[in-house]
């Protein structure tokens, strides 16, 4: 084994010793020591500052866009909101214990199904530095222990808030920030089945990619969102075009953004023209099929590979579509299966497209923008999982957890005594 | 792209398209197939018996071992067997369509969390035909389309029954068997994470290993079963005794069967010779650390090896161990995180126990034979899931299901208006 096999290997060994330590602290304990860790990350803010400098220096140096580096730079404020924000972690409700089922069987046996921690679970992130913190002290909540591996742009700012972190009285070893950024450190840790329950990658397309094809543990993933917003033939324009507008310029760069806007034959001749008149007010640029440039006549095509992309910007794509259901079908076909709406004031309708959209969150009449875990009354979020299992949709505490059953008798045995 | 996989791709989107069906149907509508599929499996008798033959000619000619032919081997009462499972199934409770939660938001927007299908599941599995029809109506009654590719030896048997639960009037490729059985058919299968939601092995270690390292999507895993009873200083005798036999010897080549006994230091010498007599009427050979040994002196030494294996026989690990800590860390170490249990007169220890042990099952005075989903009351079971997320422990029609959430309401958006 190489050092750095043999480093990781050792942060995951104890990472499952940290974790048991974890699952016993009570929700007072946990809580006493995220508001420590909070404390501590104001008191570290001339060192977290002197860090990040560091990485903003080196990050120019390298070239990075604007974008790139506003995402990693760290101020008073942004130091500020991470501390805020585990504060407010600290006073959500702890998922872990709840009981989740209870029954008792004819022979006596009383089976309970409780929440317990996952375990150990290793993120892995690109430039943003708050993660370091966010993604930590959300699972450190709910019991479980966490290996970090950040980018190399963020070292010094991540390794500055890990030892922030550190001081707060935490079981040694609950969070382990990976002092490799080389590409082998994600192999290594995508392969340690043994030691890692889940691997959560936080980050764009390549990455998630590299960590699925990699890893032999579960992943949850937070691919793209390619979100839909149908407007019936029975919907109510105002609303519809507010929605519209809502989904799509309210913030643009984000994975609940609208991307494809569907509208029914019978009313497009009315609505588009409304709605376009909406969107360009906001510089919106439309792209449509041959059906919406014969009313919307100045506006260029969209091809195919306009329905399957994420523009996460003020671009968005119209199909005019014939029914409900052939809706449904290019909602299935060409989306992410992320969040997708149905404006319309027909009850049956809505209950229908509801039905038939396999995505994580169908919307009737309200903005794409919901689909969140804030919104959604969480708390916190840790992302918006594209994956069927375990998790669907925004994730919070409660799935970041796994459950256990207890069973208990009085010496049942299966075989007759 | 070879045959082969153009083949399995082909049949990928078909499951998807099925998948969209399949969601649709109502709980009658699916029973009322199911019931049909009974039917057919019953009046196939005769094309299942020649089909078998087929199968166990080539099996005895290519040497399979008596306990082989034997899982291969389909007779009338294994056929009838099969027919009233699927009945049995038609009378579950069908989880699709339960709503898990539901809240309003002080903004209106009210959201409700929904049971629904995965969508498409892949089943891999060795020689038993019977999972043929087990996976698949399991699958069936959750709304979810599968893909089977069983092992070549039951290539005849698996065929027919296919054939036979075509005949009930599902939707087209609801139910579709891979007609090759090289391995290249599971690396296909495994990397088409686009059609394919879940692949569920069902096999030994080999195949779920392969699978786990090739697949994109998430595998659920039955892995082994090394199961512990901890006997504590305050366990009623007898109790500790009989469940002991039981665990060890009602059925021991399954994976709810107990491999290692751990017995308190303070009631090793007078509780050990009495189990050992016990186990010993029942034929069961004990291996035992060097504490063991010098209560139990004609014993064979167990080793490191012991800890970690799974005999499926008339076999037993024990081992003296100081205190309760001692043995949740040896359980936490060397076993499977399957089911084990204590057994103790001491309500608070088993407490202790239940939380510290990290295992899906943690049982108080019960037999490890308990594990099991018809134990549980789930009517069914798919396997026993030694992972962590999505589904643990023993997994019932339930854990076939992943959730959306439906969120209704008037026109919200989220910049204010």
């Amino acid at each position: 084994m190489s050092t750095l096999q043999e480093t990781i290997h050792q942060m995951g060994r104890q990472a499952r010793a940290a974790a048991y330590k974890l699952a016993q602290l009570s929700s007072d304990e946990k809580n006493a020591i995220l508001r420590k860790m909070a404390a501590a990350i104001r008191e570290s803010t001339p060192e977290l500052l002197a860090a990040n400098a560091l990485d903003l220096a080196a990050g120019t140096e390298k070239g990075l866009s604007a974008a790139m580096l506003d995402r990693l730079m760290l101020d008073e404020k942004r130091i500020e909101a991470m501390a805020a924000g585990i504060e407010q972690v600290a006073t959500l409700p702890d998922p872990v214990g709840q009981v989740m089922d209870a029954w008792e069987r004819p022979n006596g046996i009383q089976i309970t199904q409780v929440r317990v921690p996952i375990g150990t679970i290793g993120i892995i992130y690109e430039s943003r530095p708050n993660v370091t913190a966010d993604a930590a002290v959300l699972c450190f909540k709910t019991g479980n222990a966490t290996i970090l591996r950040g980018g190399s742009e963020a070292i010094h700012s991540n390794r500055a808030i890990a030892a922030a972190l550190a001081q707060a009285g935490a079981p040694d070893h609950a969070i382990q920030l990976i002092p490799f950024t080389d590409r082998e450190s994600v192999a290594v840790l995508a392969g340690m089945d043994k030691w890692l329950d889940l691997i959560i990658p936080r980050g764009g397309k390549g990455l998630i990619e590299t960590v699925v094809s990699l890893a032999r543990m579960p992943v949850i993933k937070h691919y793209d969102g390619i979100c839909h917003l149908f407007v019936d033939k029975a919907a109510d324009f105002d609303m519809a075009k507010n929605l519209t507008v809502d989904s799509k310029t309210q913030k643009c760069g984000v994975c609940n953004a609208l991307e494809t806007l569907l509208v029914h034959r019978d009313v497009a001749a009315r609505f588009l023209p409304q709605v376009a008149a909406a969107l360009r007010a906001k510089n919106v640029e439309l792209r449509g099929c041959e059906e919406t440039r014969a009313i919307l006549t100045d506006i260029l095509p969209a091809t195919e590979v306009d329905w399957t992309t994420e523009y996460l910007d003020l671009i968005l794509s119209i199909k005019v579509v014939g029914s409900l259901e052939e809706a449904v079908s290019h909602i299935n076909t060409y989306g992410s299966h992320h969040t997708d709406v149905i404006v319309t004031a027909d009850t049956a309708a809505a209950e229908d497209f509801l039905r038939m959209v396999d995505s994580a969150c169908v919307f009737h009449n309200v903005s794409t923008r919901f689909a969140d875990g804030g919104e959604f009354g969480f708390g916190a979020e840790i992302g918006i999982s594209t994956d069927k299992l375990h998790a669907r949709g925004p994730m919070g505490l409660r799935e970041l957890t796994s459950y256990q059953y207890r069973v208990r008798g009085n010496g049942q045995t299966k075989a007759p005594r």
